[in-house]
């Protein structure tokens, strides 16, 4: 046996105890995964990664995603191992000892239960944990590395039975389209999955012909085999097809107790961890390794020099004029005799401006750019522009990708296909992903293509992601802009807010409700008309209804304020304030179900007490109709409709 | 060419006709992607499909899943043509006529933009629109026939550009794994999508060598070719393995105007229309058909006789003894020691008992039957369990599926986990699906595993996604149990509940709250403690909270009642009754993000506007923490947290 191979049974054993310690501390986690991957993350960690344990933050470093995140423990064995840095920023920079595995899943600890970048281990680019996402961020962030011109590799570690998710496949799809050479994705099949055997169409041969048959280049070899784990890794990024290594592996390696498939989430005792150490130990002799293994060299190779750094913005979006920015497109001509125009199509004018601007801008598209109009974009800087097809959580994953990789991805598609990734976009979120979700074609005013195009359960999902915050910031903020100034300037504080955004966009081409000199801010709103009455709370398209509404509610003798919530989290403040100049009566109107504005509203009207609100929102599933006009009538919330409400909550 | 041919031929013309003309008078829809289908759609619908177009709610007849949504103009082409029978129920059929076709997308029309059966189109079994779900759902409808015994096929037809979608190739495996092989997968390869062409990942020979190494059986046709069609549609049902036709196809077939790749969602204005109905009656000459092609025999067999039925269920779940229940059960021992038990094992215990007095409760579960505890009724009864792996997405629309066959599926896996089929469950409940989702392991006293495990944004989800409603009832119902005996009470109330019901089950053990004769009842609530100065309203683990919090508040001096709420929507009334006991004081809590019972609450007491509420969500992104109280204190919900925030309140 060579010396390296000595050293990586050598530290394969010791991590492998370790991931046992751990996992017995804690009293929860999962050994056996652990263990079936000491020797990969054995010659990855230590030999075949150029990076550097001690600055975890080197854009330079070559990258790991450990898809199955329940795994993590033999990670975590590894950094603690060779004295890793960790923390949530360089400020807060720790280096890790060998007996910080007894912190694992502590609440102070940053060994979390499954990878989280986010609680002090910048090790990860992702969290991970929700099944089959990590082929995606990896693509992410190998585009990245590509793209930033970084000679580096990003390694995956996927599940055999995690490779049954269809994401997995949209990955293997996007990165052959893409022909991601600077990726190795590592299969880690052992056969066992949580509540069974894993299914023979997931079985190490299975999966060695589906990724052919996908295009890909695939090596099938044995995970305890040092030489040939070497030897793998050893062509990540010489391949000339994208690269797949399918290991197949021992759950519970070395462990009896661990090696049966009832055993998949649980530590071990006390008592029979420490016989695990010795059935670990006797594999010195099963090996053949000499009685002392000198490690001190097994050390990886530090990432190229010097690091990379994007140039600074040089500047920000101005304030929109239409009549310049449309020059040469097919649709000036609408534009100037209408002078309406569709926010998304602002959108994808702000999108392709502030691309010039920011070299760190770059989108992605599901097959629907024509509609999102990030083709904007797409035809003047294609090298700027990722076409996702038609997997959104592919696309959404992916994205998280090239943000850990520095980018600032816009990301668009129909808001009722975001839907598709709200599991991809959570972890997204978990991750603090500095990415921008801008879906189009939101609310019933889609009509005729009815509900299944249609975002209608957004507002509430994306409201809830967003309700926790740090430093007083909330994790999502949402943008609902009622027309196209207030949509093309939304796009730069998109930008300029780190962390996760979501734009609403619409299909119809609408009036300007803005001088193209407003300006906007993240929970901001607009009072748009005065009124002693009623203030009326709308959103997006509803904004346009609210002022027709309030301008026939002149006639009852109703004086109604009309207020633009373009913003969640909505400011509170301003809310009230107005609300108490018009009656302490608010009426919100929005083209959604509940849960996005109404709520908003009632919780902080609800805390005062004294202000009432009624609500008008989407009350049943809308179908196909061939206008605007006539979804809202179906879906109750036209003027006639505001009207009688506004009339009725008035004379309360 | 056969006389059948020509049929085909004469169809496929006059089916193409009017999906342009329908799409004209729409203004709006897809011709092009309809055309490039007429061959297939002619071959399946008048000729291989057994079926009553009179009677389209047999449960006898062969079912087609238009997966690829927006070509449904072809189907409603064809159903015209051979007036097919719609309507919302046999009450109110109406037979269809050719000129019904001018009504597409109508507001009044049962031809909506995208298939939904709920829009009185009962040839459909689900509402599809958003790609890439219908091969799943195809798959259910498939499994519920072979276990009711029904000789019946089931045809699902998908586009190119939506096999990108990575639930197609969950289901692949899904029909592999369970040997379904009343189904035929039709693939209409058309290579182009909306923005551009397909990629070469979904071409025809790339499909068609995935779907090999999938373990399916493939054959490759001219979708245009009338024997070819015939041919292999005729194999479904006899293949040794799942079976796949790939189907070469030209979209916009004969209409050179459709053919371009920039006219995926265009209809023809009505002069090019003309122009394509000339170009249509010139495919006669090109096909060298005779002058009058004579169809009046060209119609659909008869399904078998005589139609299925279930038997009526036995009766209904009794009062829990858990002791009973146990017999045998390992957990019996902590069960008569703690008398403690999460409320997922007694859902597990209920599913078991209930599926032994309905037949129609099937189970399935994605891989975690272990920890959602549907394994009681996989190992009682595995002809009942249907054991979908790790893909959710397949999972969901499969068990939509098996919904429409007439069964009802309990849907099991983390609460978390179902955010991943967030898209399908919408799709399902479009379709009104009466499926139950049971999301077990929800909130932050999951603790250990960390936020990639923990349901924390489902009730906003659920919430807003089942704010329409139908006849007064809301499209979704959710069950949030506190304990062991209402989350047992609360599987017969789901399997009694027409439509979506979500239920929430916890990992803990927790005490019981609840005799085992309680009864509960949708939207319920439950006054445990009355009080005069604060009405605290929880729900799932936080009712704990509550009623230590309200006795230790005693001894400040306040009295608070203690409302659990373990159904949503919530009785508005019995909440304000309870508030205006109560001081007006509410102060709710709940183990998840915004969005669930607090927006509830805030609703429905800002439209009185005289009860004020205060709220304690989850403000937070969890990390991992050790014990359910670590998490509690870190999220801010913690005994202490709950009796500051009530203190203050009171004092207000």
């Amino acid at each position: 046996m060579s010396r390296l191979s000595e050293q990586i049974n050598d530290r394969a054993i010791e991590l492998g105890k370790l991931s046992v310690r751990m996992t017995t501390a804690a009293g929860s986690g999962h050994p056996s995964s652990a263990l079936g991957l000491a020797h990969i993350v054995s010659v990855l960690m230590y030999h075949q990664m150029r990076w550097n344990p001690k600055d975890p933050w080197n854009v330079n470093n070559d990258r790991l995603v450990l898809s199955e995140g329940h795994a993590v423990p033999i990670i975590y064995a590894a950094l603690c191992d060779m004295g890793a840095v960790a923390g949530k920023s360089k400020a807060e920079a720790i280096k890790l000892k060998i007996d910080d595995v007894d912190s694992l899943r502590e609440l102070e600890s940053v060994l979390d239960g499954h990878p989280n970048p986010a609680e002090g281990m910048p090790f990860f680019d992702a969290a991970t944990g929700s099944l089959g996402q990590g082929l995606s961020v990896g693509a992410g962030l190998a585009l990245a590395a590509r793209k930033s011109k970084i000679d580096k590799n990003i390694y995956v570690i996927c599940g055999d039975g995690e490779s049954r998710e269809g994401q997995i496949w949209e990955a293997a799809d996007f990165i052959v389209d893409h022909k991601i050479l600077n990726l190795c994705a590592i299969f880690n099949c052992n056969g066992q999955a949580q509540a069974d055997y894993v299914s023979p169409q997931q079985s190490s041969k299975t999966l060695a012909e589906k990724f052919k048959a996908f295009g890909m280049e695939v090596a099938v070899i044995d995970g305890h085999n040092p030489e040939a784990i070497v030897e793998a890794l050893a062509r990540t990024g010489k391949t000339a097809k994208p690269y797949v290594v399918v290991a197949v592996t021992q759950k519970g390696w070395a462990v009896e107790e661990l090696k049966d498939k009832s055993n998949h989430g649980k530590p071990l005792s006390a008592e029979k961890a420490e016989r695990a150490y010795i059935e670990l130990e006797d594999q010195r002799e099963v090996l053949n390794l000499p009685e002392k293994v000198d490690c001190s060299d097994f050390k990886p190779t530090r990432p190229p020099e010097p690091h990379f750094h994007f140039a600074p913005p040089k500047g920000k979006l101005g304030d929109p004029i239409f009549d310049d920015l449309l020059l040469g497109d097919g649709f000036m001509k609408s534009w100037q005799e209408k002078h309406k125009m569709a926010s998304r199509r602002a959108y994808g004018l702000a999108l392709r401006d502030l691309a010039k601007l920011d070299e760190r801008i770059v989108a992605l598209d599901g097959d629907v750019s024509n509609s999102t109009f990030s083709e904007y974009l797409k035809k003047e800087a294609p090298e700027k522009f990722f076409e996702c097809k038609i997997a959104e959580q592919n696309m959404v994953s992916a994205a998280a990708g090239m943000a850990a990789g520095g980018y600032i991805p816009f990301v668009s598609t129909f808001g009722k296909f975001f839907a598709r990734a709200y599991d991809q976009i959570e972890m997204a979120m978990i991750s603090r992903a500095n990415i921008k979700l801008v879906g189009s074609h939101i609310g019933v005013t889609l009509a005729a293509d009815g509900p299944s195009q249609m975002g209608l359960v957004d507002m509430a999902f994306f409201r809830g992601l967003g309700g926790p915050c740090e430093q007083g910031r909330p994790m999502v903020v949402i943008f609902n802009p009622a027309d196209a100034v207030c949509a093309y300037k939304c796009v730069q504080l998109a930008a300029d807010w780190k962390g996760m955004v979501y734009i609403r966009t619409m299909r119809p081409d609408m009036p300007l409700l803005y001088q193209p000199n407003e300006t906007f801010e993240v929970g901001g709103t607009k009072l748009l008309r005065e009124g002693d009455d009623l203030l009326i709370v709308a959103t997006g398209y509803m904004v346009f209804e609210a002022l027709k509404a309030a301008e026939k509610l002149k006639s009852d003798g109703i004086d109604a304020a009309v207020m633009d919530a373009y913003s969640l989290p909505v400011d509170a403040e301003s809310i009230i304030e107005a609300a108490v100049k018009s009656g302490s009566k608010i009426l919100t109107l929005e083209d959604n179900y509940i849960g996005g504005l109404s709520s908003a509203v009632a919780e902080i009207c609800a805390v005062v007490g004294e202000i009432r609100v009624h609500s008008l929102t989407v009350p049943v599933v809308p179908k196909s109709g061939r206008t605007p006009d006539e979804l809202l009538t179906y879906c109750r919330i036209s003027q006639a409709d505001i009207l009688i409400a506004a009339n009725a909550f008035v004379e309360l």
